[in-house]
């Protein structure tokens, strides 16, 4: 099955756009719990009302090989109709891109994962090679720092455009096996509103609603593919972190609910 | 002690401006090696020829946990006065590159990190926050694609420059602390030069030779700095794989040897 084809089932049978971000941060739990069991309460509580899960990888190397095992344990624990994207960013020339791939989706069997484009094609060859997998490439990411390259006007056939778009349109030429997708930041809604005008049925992974400050209506308004199934709307810390207390994994699963059901109505608002 | 004075005593010590690259491969391996014995092997017979250990990370994430165990043991095997670059080219946003940064700097503690630049300044900060770290932003990679963005020529003050040339100009008005340094490929001996000229004195890390067909005269001819400290000429396969036989820790040191005496011939008849 194709990932495109596994995300809108999932889409729809929790009609949902959100997709939760498994960013457990090992010094921000409630006391005594290990990542995995943190995440396998999150996953217990929100499971419903998502259409997808992404951890970052970040936060699981950060502690080494005891990290990765948590990590391997949070995706075996993740349901099986759920897709899971890893957010890792690699990028890196082939035969190591090739390494990064089969660790990503045969050691761990992620459903999709980021990449960062700096390397061009023959960095992301590999990944795309696994046809059944999701692959989304940085274009316009959420930090301030964002601007330093991706706003940078480039010289191409169609004249200027800011790099971000430059890639945009790479990713979309090489995506004749329909399994990539892009990275647009939540921060910043005019550049999302260009690329979805641009790639009206491209997957599109929006990060920063929530505590980066990304607005949702606008994130839905200017984001959300024709079809209602393309988009993935991330949150992390809103989610995982709604409550410190006890509580926080019904906590959790409340505000996932919420959340779904703001981007819902929004969609039928439009 | 500062990265670059680690780096110039290593380069002191052992004569040499060359960096193996510990890209170990499980399926390239005489039979019954595991990871951490193959490379301490290839350590043992190579420590006495070399300013400097990269070890790049997909090679052994590809195998979870149990990849990053062989790594740590890898790197604490090393011995302390010669620095360890992990080349993981990570980017992300701030608060997730700090947990990248704390996973390589303090849970590995490896001397230095490559990153990628397409995240901007704040992706990159937690890692200068490390004043005793180096940090190798991707510059010009060796690999084919590396033209697909890095040769487009951007809009800046001073004129239509490569992407290459902006991302080395703004590391360059980052670079306050004296860590920061470029990764530019062997494979591109004329951008080589250019960087090198622009910036005399800013290490610079440069993979390519040998297995990927870098020419090592142009690499020494455009790429050394004036000092000859600050110039990480890395081979990984042509040394790792000197040999396929049980004489591979042999071959190893002896064409690591061979390969630090012609870098430094090239460089007495300069």
């Amino acid at each position: 099955m194709k990932f495109t084809e596994k995300l809108a089932d999932a889409v729809k049978k929790n009609n949902s756009l959100l997709c939760v971000g498994l960013d457990t941060d090992i010094n921000s739990l409630p006391e005594n719990l290990g990542i995995f069991e943190f995440n396998k309460a999150i996953i217990n509580a929100t499971a419903d009302f998502v259409c997808a899960y992404k951890p970052n990888i970040a936060f699981y190397e950060r502690l080494g090989s005891s990290g990765l095992d948590e990590l391997k344990r949070t995706r075996d624990y993740i349901p099986e109709d759920i897709p899971v994207i890893i957010d890792a960013k690699r990028g890196d020339i082939g035969s190591t891109a090739r390494a990064y791939a089969r660790g990503l989706f045969e050691y761990f069997r992620f459903d999709a994962t980021t990449v960062s484009p700096y390397l061009g094609y023959d960095s992301l060859e590999p990944f795309i090679e696994y046809s059944d997998r999701g692959i989304f490439v940085l274009c316009r990411t959420t930090n301030a720092g964002a601007a330093d390259f991706q706003s940078l006007a480039c010289q191409t056939e169609e004249g200027l455009l800011p790099l971000y778009r430059v890639v945009a349109a790479k990713v979309n030429s090489w995506n004749t096996l329909g399994n990539l997708g892009l990275v647009v930041g939540a921060t910043y809604p005019e550049e999302l509103k260009t690329i979805r005008q641009d790639y009206p049925d491209i997957p599109l992974l929006i990060p920063g609603v929530g505590a980066q400050g990304g607005d949702l209506t606008s994130v839905i308004a200017n984001g959300v593919d024709a079809g209602r199934q393309r988009t993935i709307i991330n949150s992390s810390r809103q989610i995982l972190y709604a409550s410190r207390d006890k509580d926080f994994a019904a906590a959790a699963g409340q505000a996932a609910q919420d959340l779904r059901d703001r981007i819902n109505g929004f969609l039928d608002a439009m």
